[in-house]
């Protein structure tokens, strides 16, 4: 019997999963070597617009293989229908039985990116937080500060954002819990924070090399193609440690793809998360370091992010 | 809403559909160019062997995408496991939400390759069928037959299969609505008939061309891989007329990719079958020649059974 996880069951086992637990075990498998995880594939629409990915792959000797399909259709906001759709699928590894089908319309991508995000900021962010810095307004700025709060629980908050009715929404969405303040630019994040998230799908660089104080950790969330930079390529030539989720990936996508395009590092200075958590030397030794990881995201956050839920819910119903 | 269909109404909605009409609109469509099917995605397993293949694609202005997951685990056989799992996606063409999943465990690929023989038999094979033959008892060996009569409705079969036992079985099981013949080789098959189905997963030649009768027509469903072969390349050589599925994946595999690299045939001998029955001029013009049309399975197929079977399972409901 294959069993089917509805959105709504999705949302509430998401809650209680220790997703960051999840990641980190993921990261360090794929860094070992012990993932299958072959190229996405890709499926183009014209009219309207889409693309569709699959990506797929698994962990050797482990129950399952997964699937997930991962749709973008950018006219869908015209008819109110969120642009990002999909679902994951879990197969079994031993016999390709279908094990569980997760209808999560995309928000176990969310959950795995915010979960990354957190844990980075466990490995190489400064002890003390002063204030955490958001870079964009979005779904993703708001669960990174959720996740960050399970390791980071600073309240004091600075976000920027293109548009400035969206970073008011921002803090109000927020509530009393935080002390918000809404910059007037992304310098101004930079000026306040010691730990700062980009979530934006921006095409140039928004943060830069003379407004990054020593001591500041940032995880860049939002560039994942060879397009998208929110971070000036300087940055990462400043920075004590450069961290990409996948040293594969940062060859044509990313952060760590363009400063390497621009020929502002070298890839050598480049230590993959997955290694670098598994061996302190490869972490920040003083508080002074500036450190960066680039999360271009990887199948394997897909794989255990999606166990980690079935495996709830068949522990709920149990 | 994603719709769930199960197996059992599954089996049950495939009696209803016509899906001979289905492949017809769908290979026509394949050859006119209104597709879009990408490479095929694989993921392969050591312990236990297996691997899995995702299909995916659409037909062009239509309402739906299709992903078809298809595994085969070799070693499902000693656990009484079906090698064969998988289920078929539908999702909006406009959208990307999610329309339906059909759990069909590999049976719609089954139905696909048999309506396709069905299919070709109604453009290629002689007017009147003196007795229909069969290579092989498996499975599709059945299914050939069953969608044949839809067409061709003889009930004379010869058969052969490398298991004598299994070949009493397969007679034993079409009862005595048939008169079957159980042959002691493949050329007494190719003696005793004029439409012939091979449906073996062979990697040497069960049939050659001086066992091939003037009239006849072969459908050739087993081999669509680099290595299986049922029909020594002679065969298509002597043919008369030589029909591909898809031209651009009998490059690679299959009975015409045999016959071309053994240089028994060239390039141009070969026609697409989605070309061939929009043309009367490119089918059989006299009961005297020789057919024969290799199947090596087209995305489309399963982009139009995955389609019919959900259409008929909606008017269904209503």
């Amino acid at each position: 019997m294959t069993t089917i996880i509805k959105l709504d069951e999705i949302l509430s086992i998401s809650k209680e999963i220790d997703a960051i637990s999840a990641m980190e075990e993921g990261f360090i498998k794929y860094s070992n070597g012990q993932t299958v995880v072959p190229p996405v594939a890709e499926l183009l629409f014209e009219n309207p617009p889409g693309d569709v990915h699959i990506k797929y792959g698994y962990i050797k000797k482990d129950d399952f293989y997964c699937i997930k399909i991962a749709s973008g259709f950018y006219d869908n906001t015209k008819l109110g229908i969120a642009s990002s759709q999909g679902m994951m699928l879990l197969f079994s590894q031993k016999t390709g039985q279908p094990t569980a089908i997760l209808l999560d319309d995309g928000y176990l991508t969310d959950i795995r990116t915010a979960a990354a995000g957190a844990l980075a900021a466990k490995y190489f962010a400064p002890k003390n937080i002063s204030a955490i810095g958001i870079i964009g307004t979005g779904g993703q700025a708001k669960l990174q500060l959720e996740y960050l709060q399970k390791n980071t629980p600073c309240k004091t908050v600075w976000v920027w954002g293109r548009s400035a009715e969206k970073a008011q929404k921002y803090k109000d969405d927020l509530g009393t819990n935080f002390e918000v303040h809404i910059a007037k630019n992304p310098a101004e994040v930079a000026k306040n924070c010691n730990l700062i998230v980009t979530t934006t799908p921006s095409e140039k660089a928004l943060l830069f090399a003379k407004d990054i104080k020593p001591g500041t950790h940032i995880t860049a969330v939002g560039s994942d193609t060879l397009d998208k930079q929110e971070l000036d390529s300087e940055i990462l030539k400043k920075a004590d440690l450069v961290i990409s989720d996948s040293i594969p990936q940062s060859k044509s996508r990313g952060e760590i793809f363009q400063a390497t395009k621009a020929k502002a590092i070298v890839d050598e200075k480049v230590v993959e998360l997955g290694t670098a958590i598994q061996d302190s030397s490869l972490q920040r030794t003083t508080e002074n370091q500036i450190s960066v990881v680039d999360l271009t995201g990887v199948a394997v956050q897909d794989i255990m992010i999606t166990q980690s839920v079935y495996k709830a819910y068949i522990q709920n119903k149990n």
